[in-house]
């Protein structure tokens, strides 16, 4: 058995930052798929044994079963002693970028592509108006990368790992990237990591069975 | 000149998240009125010198600006010595629920006020979305909430002052608590603290005048 268990499937972005953290660090992991297109996260089985927000990751680790994918990076970094920092400052302007991350950022760009790509929902009020507040999140993030190899610092930590996370599928969110090219460049320097790897090749469950 | 100052305006909930810790822990606090309804957070200026996110709540300290309220929260909890934990599974178990309430709650239950309060957008396609994330966040929290007195642990803590931020303007978001009654109860135990005020009584800039 495997040292770390992850809780995802490979649609997840959120899986996703936690399983490339792992990956990245040579971690010993497995991942577990999970049957979230069926509901999976959503019993009440689920929500008592693994996890009451009925989300995914979850990462078990030495008798814990820690969720949210910003709590287990911080405890990856705490463990592993990779992407983290090296001062107090510097640990909270992760956090802040992690908490943009997951207010501003993928909580409309996942739901975006959800919509769009799984839901196959066409083009509604509801798509038009997370398409806006994406963008905007996707320019803050555009700004600030402009002089920087990286978020935080001249080194990757885990607040690229967590704003990355769904940034690899622009198809399936339907946002064309080319006019944030901070952000590409950002991107094309997290791919060139050693170990890096799509989403699609790091969690199992790719591709979905036809509908 | 006090030792914090608080860039805030009355109608913002993530700027009563510190609002309220710093009153509750009796610091030496101002709040700083930003006329966020004419774009003052969104000027080149406004993103240069105090958040290049381009939001509030922002805080003044010791010649730092501290932005998202997770973080300033984490910040105060080592300067006050209030609100916080006793060890470090207790301070993940905070960082969860603070997550959660930036990712799943306040994502939707801010931008559902907004909308419906703010910009008397009316009942649309957006708002009857945003009502059902906001409703599926609310019924987590309160199966959360059922046999306990708070959040995490036997007092208030962080998390708590997180995910209240917009709680006490039911009306104004639009959703009936009365459906989640280990909230409601919650709430009323936050009200109860000594030195608690509503979020209009703490900040400036309410009544908001006349469109």
């Amino acid at each position: 058995m495997s040292e770390y268990t992850l809780h995802c499937f490979a649609q997840s972005g959120n899986a996703y930052k936690v399983a490339l953290m792992l990956e990245l660090s040579g971690a010993d992991w497995t991942p577990q798929w999970v049957d979230f297109f069926n509901g999976a996260t959503r019993t009440p089985e689920f929500r008592a044994d693994v996890n009451e927000m009925g989300e995914i990751p979850v990462l078990d680790h030495a008798g814990r079963k820690l969720s949210q994918s910003g709590v287990i990076l911080d405890y990856l970094v705490e463990r592993l002693g990779t992407f983290g920092w090296t001062n107090d400052d510097d640990r909270r302007e992760i956090l802040r970028w992690v908490l943009f991350d997951n207010h501003k950022l993928t909580s409309y760009i996942a739901t975006l592509r959800f919509l769009r790509f799984i839901m196959k929902s066409g083009e509604t009020e509801v798509t038009k108006w997370l398409e806006g507040r994406a963008r905007a999140a996707l320019a803050v993030l555009d700004a600030h990368l402009d002089g920087r190899s990286f978020v935080v610092g001249e080194t990757p930590t885990i607040a690229d790992l967590s704003l990355c996370g769904y940034l690899f599928w622009p198809d399936e969110i339907g946002i064309e990237l080319n006019r944030y090219p901070h952000i590409v460049r950002w991107l094309d320097r997290l791919k060139a990591l050693p170990g890096w790897r799509h989403p699609y090749d790091l969690m199992p469950g790719h591709p979905l069975p036809a509908a």
